[in-house]
């Protein structure tokens, strides 16, 4: 019996325990959703990024700008410590000419192109012009003869699949013509490439994107193609099997040139030799203002800072607050974010328990994706009653995102969570020229915000000391 | 032994039972889903509602049009038989003046207003003029003295509570001053009223909305104004108490006209004196489109009969279709189905088992408000796996639809749910000339239709039989 009674009394102080815990964060977290919802400044940050800054392609002079600002926000916002990070990074431009005809039998009819990201100009900035084959992968390539490539631009017209819920696997699955099209275009003999662009709406709009040549073939131009070009070629090439379509393209590469991850650092009060990082990417393609990709993930960061600094929590680990330059085409800053924190851990004993990304734009967060050991993503999951007031749902395991990923090569591997916005029209604006500020919903970039700052302060609080 | 053994299998085949009633659900759904994303409707319906017909408030020419077309939609989806059950409803209209102007020390400045629905025009449609006297509520009128509002034009300027999540929660803390507000501002001798619009967004867009006079009252005029307005208003009149504000106004109230629901039966193969009613309203307010409300629930349940003929679904129960008149200002096109409902349970023993409705726009579907018994409750929660693919999560109880909420009277009372989407949005569009079809998205109206589509079969497959 004493024993029974013994075991009840744990058992019942535990609980309480863990009750008195559970009130706390939930008190945390209402403190934070409301100071993001009264007070929150992401949207007129998320303005100044996107209307007076503009889109910021690694290495262009508006990147630097962005670092500049990106750091004296941090700097206003309360960081213990600011720097940059140097980063070399890829210069690119895509020039003022993207011009494309389909010429359908005495039919001229312009089509709505744009350079790929990294792609070559056309020979000499002049226009080519060729049969089109169209294919559905790039594997389809290997199937046909030669002749019917050779001196062709090929037409890589696999649409994202309608019917997947997650529109970022309808991406994920259709993404890899725009990635491997070209080369593997080249190396069938075709002079160029044109891909159909990432998006489920059907519309007139390109939407860019980095491709990666493949250095054992010669390289050709590639551009992204509307969905309705695509979709209008494609029914042309049934009774036209011979339409010609031109394209001309002035695209240009310069030497690298050094830029930076900015960071700002937040000191722990009892484990500060523990880090956790969360961030953004700061660098966007060159059109649209990258709004949702990546300004609101930018915003979302340094928004985070100002809710936990506004409500005044201290911080039990050290906090890194991060604008990665160059995920677009290269993923540079991340890379190089990882080899300098497996430096530190090496020099200085810092240990990066946790990181944290927002790369999936600024609509109504519904979750996040767990990267994690199994008892992490436990702990994670053990948080779903205290975000369900905020219609926070999803908890599911998957890629937490681009910038942190190589962060998983540290020993020991730290948990990582990305933001899951709601992610119907992220396709609809996504390296496009519609991806402007415009597009971002000042409620629902808020409410990103206070969730991004609520799973770092559980991460914060929740994650058992490595120490 | 045996007991246990005996036990044990029977267990086992519920347990095999289930998960093959599960698979078969899970299948079902997935169909359903397929065929929204794929061959939807819903979006090419939704334009011809909002562009071709436009607005249609009860009792105009436009929602006659609807009804003749919604019918005409259901016989061409293969409904067994489709009628219009009267409704007469009231008749009211805006007038094309709408004019009010602040008068700020020496400043004039326009202010963004419209009539809120059913309010008398100014007298003789001519302009009034008076000193503005601001309150948070309409409690707060008693607390004043008389002195205070006599003559003058009441401004209700209570917001949105932002920090709420719910923002139907929200609306529901701030319509009472737009409802109620005019004949409580009259009663303490206003001449006037103007209502801060029911919208979480700082812009100068007015959203109109019902009004209620109190019949013990004289009538005065009402107007919605816009968020921008009614701040800059509130500033103003700390350094200007005595600014005045003009207002002048035609509307027009006309007789009462016969106009009705539009209904679509498709009769059950094994239950067929078990009916499932769900529907929307195609009436709509008279500025806009009424594109989110709700053409966004017309076309919903009009797509919710194309998928299940689409599939070969073969219903248990009747299942019906209905097009609501009559939502927005007064609820009799809810009120007589339900009245009719009740007589066809006497006259033909007919039982409604359950109603569905979507009024809460054309958003990415979240989840069901859930108007049950603690039974029916279970019921539907045990669906929340099933739904989770689809990123459909919330299963809460309240209030499922007011068109359908009059149905509550009949005995057995029957199981109501409510489509709710994600509502973060809404009320920037809600009641203005901006919920308009441009403002509708194409995949999120289609996944919306779809888990329309999978709760019904849902509630027909699964709720027991009340026969």
């Amino acid at each position: 019996m004493l024993r029974i009674s013994f075991l009840l009394i744990v058992s019942l102080s535990c609980a309480a325990i863990s009750t008195a815990q559970s009130d706390n964060d939930s008190l945390l977290l209402r403190s934070i959703y409301d100071e993001a919802l009264t007070n929150g400044e992401a949207y007129s940050n998320l303005r100044i990024l996107t209307k007076d800054i503009g889109h910021r392609l690694s290495g262009s002079q508006s990147a630097a700008n962005a670092m500049e600002w990106g750091q004296s926000v941090m700097n206003a916002y309360g960081a213990d410590r600011t720097w940059i990070m140097p980063v070399v990074v890829p210069s690119w431009t895509r020039g003022d000419i993207a011009h494309s005809t389909a010429y359908i039998g005495q039919k001229e009819l312009p089509l709505h192109v744009t350079a790929l990201g990294g792609s070559i100009g056309t020979p000499n900035n002049q226009t080519i012009r060729g049969k089109v084959i169209m294919v559905k992968n790039v594997d389809a390539l290997d199937t046909l003869p030669k002749s019917d490539i050779e001196g062709r631009i090929v037409l890589f017209n696999r649409p994202m699949d309608p019917v997947l819920i997650n529109t970022g696997a309808a991406y994920g699955g259709a993404v890899d013509q725009r990635g491997n099209g070209a080369s593997a275009a080249a190396k069938a003999g075709a002079v160029g490439a044109l891909v159909r662009s990432m998006t489920h709406a059907l519309d007139t709009l390109p939407h860019t994107g980095a491709l990666r040549y493949n250095d054992a073939v010669d390289r050709i131009p590639a551009a992204a193609i509307s969905t309705v070009d695509a979709t209008l070629l494609s029914r042309e090439l049934q009774s036209h099997p011979d339409l010609e379509v031109s394209l001309q393209m002035n695209c240009e590469a310069f030497d690298d040139v050094e830029q930076g991850n900015v960071i700002g650092e937040w000191t722990g009060t009892v484990l500060p030799k523990e880090v956790i990082t969360i961030g953004g990417h700061l660098d966007s393609w060159d059109i649209g203002e990258g709004a949702h990709d990546d300004g609101a993930g930018v915003v979302h960061t340094l928004e985070t800072l100002r809710i936990l600094k506004a409500i005044g929590y201290q911080p039990r680990r050290t906090l890194r607050f991060v604008l990665f330059i160059n995920e677009e085409n290269g993923n540079r800053g991340g890379k190089e974010y990882a080899r300098q924190a497996g430096i530190e851990h090496e020099q200085s004993e810092l240990v990066h328990v946790a990181a944290m990304e927002s790369d999936a734009g600024g609509f109504v967060p519904r979750g996040f994706r767990i990267d994690a050991s199994d008892s992490a993503t436990a702990i994670v999951r053990s948080w779903e009653d205290l975000f369900a007031p905020y219609n926070v749902h999803l908890f599911r395991r998957g890629g937490a995102g681009v910038d942190i990923s190589p962060l998983k090569t540290l020993t020991p591997r730290p948990t990582m969570l990305g933001l899951s916005p709601d992610g119907q029209r992220y396709f609809d604006f996504h390296h496009s020229s519609q991806d402007v500020f415009e597009n971002v919903h000042k409620r629902e970039l808020e409410l990103g915000a206070a969730t991004f700052a609520a799973a770092l302060v559980m991460l914060d609080q929740h994650l058992p000391s490595i120490s």
